[in-house]
């Protein structure tokens, strides 16, 4: 794994702490503490930081529950049960923080989960560094016919071919753009001696949406469950998708009871509407034909999912 | 004021409506209700709905005080007193929903608020428009030697000439990328019938910071005025806050006692710390030489306020 | 219905409010504005104001959608997709503010759900009436032996009156030291002239938990229909649910489309494990028989459902 | 130190635990971990967890100016400049987790706080212990006259008494009708064998507001200061401000440099309107006659500051 956080050399050598504390500790996580795990091309998430495991939503559950909660006695069952009947306070007792760098198009849909904490590295204050988001070839699609918010089908290699070099090339003239406009190159060499350059705040438009910028994100279990099932399904955009990768195996490492819960619960569970259950209660009583007011899309999804 | 919302006439034509309503109803705010106010080049800010007035911020600060309020029976002063409290509940009780156009650069800054209710324009969805923001001559300026964050001093009308043909050359080439690996012009002609385009999400990549895109913002009084205590401010950049500038005129149509108290108790106003406090009370019993802990920076602008 | 509000004359003048509006403006809605419903023997539910109707909901998704949403033209398909995926946005651009009268520990209930904003009648400032929660002998039952947090079977009539008894002894006998403490009876007349009484935020102490409070909540329809999920629900609180039935045909003269798609795809619906999937199919395929990891609790409520 | 945490023996083994970390850890809380500080007759306040310390504030900051930053190199004067300019986001970076025990009537002033997590202890799930707030003689005090919400001044020692008297009644009777309806002493004996209890979320409804309940109670650190900074206030009642003094100190331990800032920029800071600025200016250049539309709530406060 090329290591990307090379202007964190100081985060790094925390990686080297052993510090003693009486806090709940999670020996997978503590393992991978710091860690930057490559996304995208030029992308990373490494957790900073984090609070509480599966025994401390278990330990929040039971505050609730007090002396009545004795047949609930195991932390398994009593995760699963709290999942599925979503009863989030005691998810939202755990936190993690990560550091993540990502392409600015990919940040704007990422912060529009407000239940997070965040700190952004500014354009107004730094420059950003010469990086932006190339798609592998593989990952150059065009536009779904079906869905249109997504990418389906293949392009020819001619196309391929071509798409790249476009971005290759914008951003490459985005970058050229804002060096002449801040009068620096990337490594703060003044270019014309002769000029001031414009104010950073300024200069920074001319950057395209698929340069690099990265944070601070801070968030609770039960919202980070809850990003990671818009952004870990199959509708979501390849590009954010392949963070929530990532987040998945961080979440495995963390909370396992909770993990397999959400999986089970959330991830790989259906909601079926009241015109859907009408539709599957005639299939098993062997009616199939019935009329029902069910949509032509959950109609369709019930027959992929139970395969009739 | 030239008409930025072609697209959405469908709006227009509610500027028609008179419904009846037992509603507490605001005329000076009805009156702009729908308009489109300009802001830089090609943004606005219209408002599109609203929910109470000043009295409906007494009411709900008089139903906590209940029976013992007999003497705070002045709405003026109760406004005052809330604002300067810092007693937000009751100002919560108020809504207002904008439909604003922007570049993608100040909406980057702006969703940072997020106590508000967006939402945005998608350009996986849909293709955005050929519009970029492109500063005034006079609104170009280089980075601030003291601000770290602002641009202040002027350009030569050398320089002010090249960056903005950077600025308008990058905006050009963006959007003839967009075009390109959409296969798409701005009005829609397939560009090359030979072609696939690439798909929408991915093809947005190549726009600048200084593209436009728009949004539905929804939000209390509360915390309006927070946001507004942060963007009206001087340290703002110069353009969000031109658009902060066109929601306090509105803010004044809808709720007026609150926009004098705001003014008064909040943008107006002056915190000073402790270490303030021991210097001002020493100026003002004449121990003018008195040594203090103030910070440099408190000390300058208790100066440049008290004019001492 | 009996008038519950007798100390809010001032807003039952306003019901005789005719305002001419642009906004957007639900006539069924208008009809009940102010209008206090009884719930339970004291408390009551009035809307006081509100924003936005179904076509608003539908308006703030196509400003998401822009061009590319010529396909889903329909506004009651939109909303069924909205709800159904999850799309809680453009729910949250409408609101609702009630005022309320109810048992301090159906409040305690309610406050859990932060995302409303809330102007409580505060008791330090204030006298609260005399005014006590008791059950109706149909609503006194025993703990549950199946559900931990509810009530299920009956009471012999004796046990009921007995019950009943304490209930009212108690709640007269918290008052009564209430009115002692603050020196003043219910009517606002001192007691003993030669004494001075004990503080208002002191003397509440006294006041049992079915002593009635009152407040302004406002709230937005995605978090309206989160509330009504969770309290309009069998395993909800009696006490806490007939307040979300009388809210649910608020709900329903409000947004119609709305309600209608939160009732097939939320409170009709239902959510099947990944396990419980695995069982559906292999019914649904005929092998009833195989053995698969589904919870008992699961099994036996797909059963119910299924009847199967 | 009274220990109140009887019947959390599991978390008090979890004192002498000693796992190996990466995390920032702070050696002064490490210390305290666990421990319940006693407030009031029976309530208590530990903490259970924590993430971050001062240097994670300054570390998130560092985010956001990047490259930037290189003058802000002190820890201590930029954590002051982030307080005094109100820049929130760096200080939520950090999180704690407290163990409270508080009167009822307390937990619902706090619970307003809606920028935290809560678990509490369900007493439709359990049964609440015998333990009510039964305030000290000293801290009976009459109704304020000059503050509508508060206490001040003296009773005589008849009086103090009396109100002790009818409390402490009020309390034991509240309990003995709980136990009643659940049909359970407090040791969890059957009262009469031959009836059955009323459910325990009824039952509950006699408990009067001084009855201790208990929570999980997670905030982070912008939030805790805005809390602290309502609840430490003089204004506070008294039995909140307690819990309040206790959390400073624990703040203290935590984030020494955070909680300097936090007293100097806000608890001991002073927010003077444009009245009061133009008040103040007057009295600076020796015109101390000059009329201004200061209020004379303001007028009042700034003399007593200022000793003027």
């Amino acid at each position: 794994m090329k290591d990307r956080s090379k202007n964190y050399k100081e985060i790094e050598t925390v990686r080297k702490n052993n510090f003693s504390t009486k806090r709940v500790t999670v020996k997978k996580l503590e393992e991978i503490l710091y860690k930057s795990f490559s996304v995208l091309d030029h992308g990373f998430v490494r957790v900073i930081d984090y609070m509480g495991d599966d025994s401390s939503v278990v330990q929040a559950a039971r505050v609730s529950y007090g002396k009545g909660t004795k047949k609930l006695n195991q932390d398994k069952s009593l995760i699963n049960y709290l999942i599925s009947h979503r009863h989030s306070t005691p998810f939202e007792m755990n936190e993690i923080k990560f550091h993540i760098k990502l392409p600015i198009f990919v940040a704007r849909q990422w912060i529009r989960h407000r239940t997070a904490n965040v700190n952004e590295y500014s354009a107004r204050y730094s420059i950003l560094d010469k990086e932006f988001y190339l798609p592998k070839n593989q990952d150059l699609k065009p536009q779904s016919k079906v869905n249109n918010q997504g990418r389906s089908g293949e392009l020819s290699s001619n196309e391929i071919n071509y798409y790249s070099e476009v971005l290759r090339e914008n951003s490459k003239k985005g970058f050229e753009n804002y060096s002449k406009l801040l009068n620096e190159d990337e490594n703060g060499n003044v270019l014309d001696t002769t000029k001031s350059g414009l104010a950073r705040e300024l200069s920074r438009m001319t950057l395209p949406l698929n340069a690099y910028t990265q944070w601070y994100w801070k968030i609770d279990l039960h919202n980070l469950m809850h990003f990671l099932s818009l952004r870990f399904d199959a509708h979501a955009q390849y590009e954010i998708r392949v963070y929530a990768e990532v987040m998945m195996k961080i979440l495995k490492k963390w909370v396992p009871l909770s993990y397999d819960a959400f999986i089970s619960n959330r991830l790989d569970a259906l909601t079926i509407s009241s015109q859907g259950i009408q539709y599957l209660k005639s299939l098993i009583h062997g009616k199939k034909n019935e009329s029902t007011n069910i949509s032509k899309r959950e109609l369709e999804n019930i027959k992929k999912i139970f395969n009739c």
